[in-house]
Formats: C-alpha cells, sequence, structure tokens
C-alpha cells in the first residue's frame, strides 16, 4: 500500500518501519511541519520522500496520523477532504472522544479508524523511533461499527503487522479509563520530579539518594510536555477525577501519618499490594504473547 | 571474622551471601525472630546456623543488624550489651535520626556504625536475598566521629566487600533528603496504585490499558508494608513536609489543568523534564563504576 505517514516522531516513525519490514507498506511518504524532522526522516530512512499533505494524501492508500491530539481534528478534516474513496485513515490519538465527536456527522467517517496503540518511549522525534516498539501491546480501536469493512480490514493488517493485540471500546469509555491507568500515573511521575528537584535545589543529593526505586518511579517525568500538554487538556474532566481521588488518598495517607498510625498505614499499603497480582498478570500475558510469537514459524 | 547478621530477609540474606563470597565473613550466624526465615536461611546456605541473639553476639567479630526500623533501637541495646569489647555492630536503617539519638550516650556508642545502603528490591523475605544487591550503590554513613578507628575500618571492608560508594552524613540532614527522594516515591507509588485499584474495580482494564509506563511508576507499591510502615512512621515529620509539597505541587497542576491552561501545563512539565539529566547522570554514573569494577583485575 502506498503509504502517508504525518507526524514523523517516536509513534510515526516507529509505525514505518514496521509497516515497511512486514510489507504493508511499499511506499512511504512523509508529511511532517517540522522540517527538522522531514529532513531526519529522510536521512533516517523512515520515509522514502516528503510532500505535502494534500500531495501525499491524494495518492494514498493508507494515511496514518501520529501528532499531537491536539492538531489531529483540524489535520483529519484536511485528509478526509483529499482522500481518495478507496483509501483508510487512521489516527493514533491517545484521547478518542473529541476526536470521534468532531468527525461523527463527516461523509467520508467510515474511511477513518479512530485507534489509538498503547506503546512508548519517553523520548521524542524521528531518532526515538524504534523498530518492534508495538510488540505485544495493546491497540484500542473505538467507534468500530462507524468505519466500513474495508477500513477495518486495512486497520487490522496494519496492528497485525505491529504485532499489537486490537481490543474495541466505546470512546467515552476509553478516555476515562486511559486517564486513570496511563494519565494519572504520567501527572504523578510529572509531578514527583518536580517536587524532587524543587527541595533538592544541591542536585548531588538526588544523585546519592536515587537507589531506592526514585529512578523507576520518576521515569515518566522525562516525557514530551508537546505531546502531553494537549492530552491532558482533551482529557481534562476524567484526568480531574483521577487526580482528586489520587490526592485524596494521600491526604488520608498524610492524615495517618501525622497521628502516626501505623496500624491504618499498614493496612493502606497492604491493599495497594494488590497491585502485585495485576503486574504479575501482565508480566505473565507478555511472556506467553512472546512466546507464541517466538513458536510462529 | 565471625559475623552475626541480625534479620535474615531481602538485606540481611543479600550482606550474608556478599560476605561470605568476599571472604570478609568466615562464619555466619542468623538471628531471627520469625521461625520460617531462620529454617529457610539455614537451606539456602545464607548462614551457617542459628542462634538465640545472646548467644550469636557474644561469640562474634562483626554484627550486622538488618531489621524493621521500629525495632533496631532495642535491639541494639541488647546488641551492645553483650558484644565483645573488640566487635563491631552495624545497622542498616532507612532512617537514622532516631536510632543515633538513642544511642548517643551509650559506654559503647564507640563501637557502633550508623549505616544505610540504600539498595532493595520490591520483594522481601530470605528467598528474596541476591548476590550483588549493593554493587554500584551509595552508602551512608552517619555521626563517623562517633564511631571509633577499628569500627570505621570494619565497615569499610563491610561495604567494600558489598562494591558500595560511602558518603557521610549528618543524620537529621540524612532522614531529610530520603524523605524527599526515596520515601516520597514510595508513598506515591503505593496510592497510585491504590487509586488505580480503587476505580478500575474490574481489573481487565488494568491488564489492557497498562501498557504507558504504568508498570514502572507503580512498581514500588508492591514493597513490604512490614518495612515500610515503621519507616515512614520514624521520619514522619520530613515525610510530611515531602507530601505537603508534593500534594501542592499536584493541586496546582489541577487547578491549570481545571482552567485549560495549556501553556501553565507545559511550563510545569518543562521544569520537570530537568529531572533527565539528573537521571542519565545517575546512568553515567552507574556504567563508570561497572566499568571500572570490570577492569579490576
Amino acid at each position: 500500500m502506498r503509504t502517508t505517514i504525518i507526524g514523523l516522531g517516536l509513534i510515526g516513525g516507529s509505525i514505518a518501519i514496521d509497516l515497511r519490514k512486514a510489507g504493508v507498506a511499499t511506499h512511504v511518504v512523509g508529511v511532517d511541519k517540522n522540517v527538522d524532522h522531514t529532513a531526519r526522516a529522510l536521512e533516517l530512512g523512515l520515509v522514502d520522500e516528503v510532500r505535502s499533505l494534500e500531495e501525499a494524501v491524494s495518492q494514498s492508500d493508507l494515511v496514518i496520523i501520529a501528532i499531537p491530539v491536539s492538531a489531529i481534528q483540524a489535520v483529519l478534516g484536511e485528509v478526509l477532504e483529499h482522500l481518495p474513496a478507496s483509501a483508510t485513515v487512521i489516527d493514533t490519538g491517545s484521547t478518542k472522544g473529541s476526536i470521534c465527536k468532531a468527525v461523527a456527522g463527516h461523509p467520508k467517517r467510515t474511511q477513518f479508524v479512530a485507534a489509538h496503540p498503547l506503546a512508548g518511549t519517553e523520548n521524542s522525534g524521528p531518532d526515538a523511533a524504534l523498530a518492534g516498539l508495538f510488540a505485544n501491546k495493546t491497540n484500542i480501536v473505538c467507534e468500530k461499527d462507524r468505519s466500513d469493512e474495508s477500513a477495518l480490514a486495512v486497520a487490522e493488517r496494519v496492528f497485525e503487522a505491529l504485532k499489537m493485540q486490537t481490543i474495541y471500546m466505546d470512546p467515552v469509555e476509553h478516555d476515562k479509563h486511559v486517564a486513570y491507568v496511563s494519565h494519572l500515573s504520567h501527572v504523578s511521575a510529572f509531578l514527583l520530579g518536580l517536587t524532587v528537584l524543587d527541595i533538592e535545589k544541591d542536585e548531588k543529593h538526588i544523585f546519592n539518594l536515587a537507589g531506592s526505586g526514585f529512578a523507576s518511579t520518576v521515569r515518566l517525568a522525562k516525557s514530551s510536555p508537546e505531546m502531553w500538554a494537549p492530552i491532558f487538556e482533551q482529557n481534562a474532566e476524567y484526568l480531574n477525577q483521577a487526580l482528586l481521588e489520587y490526592i485524596m488518598h494521600l491526604q488520608r495517607f498524610q492524615y495517618h501519618l501525622m497521628k502516626r498510625d501505623v496500624k491504618a498505614l499498614h493496612k493502606i499499603m497492604t491493599d495497594a499490594n494488590r497491585i502485585r497480582g495485576v503486574l504479575e498478570g501482565i508480566d505473565i500475558k507478555q511472556k506467553k504473547d512472546q512466546l507464541v510469537e517466538n513458536k510462529t514459524p
């Protein structure tokens, strides 16, 4: 398929690598406002050529949109305008409610598949692109019924090439669950990083004391503000709810701490320990998937 | 040296392995109230024999205390009572202020080295003991001037055998800095885990959506309540201060989120991104240390 990738960062670049490797993309055209990114993507061989959005889209079988969520709605409108009747467009945005709502009445809605491949690293830009970034991860497709069969078949080929498992969710449910599981983790890490930087003006102490799990807990604080600010804005209602609950839990812990109520602190931590079962489940699932994958001839 | 390890869990067990390997401990006696732990430590070969505290200590050159911080003060008193005049006792507690204070006027204070080797995993018990757990990590010794030269020389041999870098700090400074860098990370992870478990009654969603860094951010929520409840209690003042700042940062973020002030959110995240430099510094330091170590014949 002649493929256009709009947005040549970590996600777009990594998709380009895997789609080409799997033979799904036979020719890859890159579109990006950032001329440093287009130049670098060409240099790295992520794309075969760089074109304007209109030129690229009008000659494509497949268009992937991998840009910050704040820009997706406008760009998706432009893409649909120039998209050939037999072609498919897939987005990769981390929020789905407002994108699905914006495109709901569009005459070409059926050519669009609303997707969220859940993968990433804390790095960004074309140089961060990685082969196999998505392998054994979850992809979420929303409003499956509003895409036509041929578009869904193309999406299936794409996410199989990325070695992802696709699940289907309502866009509102999607936004609520990612607020708690993914977005809240990011906020918690960003502000943990900031709190520690604030107090430890002399960063030497962080270097010396960071042994006990600090690095792992704060890792997401390295993530890109360009990517995350619009995600948080678009998912503000659910993220606010998640933050309220998180802060309430922290304050309850703090209350028992100030009362020196060790029993209550112990109980809270024992309850939190249940996350062990969930994390082990994720480990087992990933190992099983890798096993299945290795056995595939 | 005839060595007694009091507390045969992750820390005590791992120290036993490394001290024996390095030839520092020629005979290891285990002491633990938990009979399952003593039996398992014998089975695993972590210790040569199990004795009562009095029997073990009175025949030792070196005693290591590796038990929850709430029990260290009482046990340290007992150890000093039975400790031969030429022997050394070292603790491994994660808080240092109250322990140093409690032992300040003791006639055998000079035989004691107040230490905090900063290492661990989220697992506990003798089965969690690991060779090399402490390698390239930081050890903190407090009130160096209150230990005599021979005790400090023994401690130096111990922490060199564990391949740790020792730095020296005032106990109050120690407690303040670990509250921010280590203890706050644990609290943040425990309550992130609890918040997500609370909302996601159907744990299936956590499994499916945990791709984006959730597992790494929440990892410390698996830690032992038995170990951490007393640490938090002993360091309640500084931890409370750290929690207040963390909650304040979260609420400021939430305020800008509700105002949809993307610029302010962006600024906060950009500030938090400075943690990248710190984390890279830690990576470089660890790699350099490993390089030096590999070059050592």
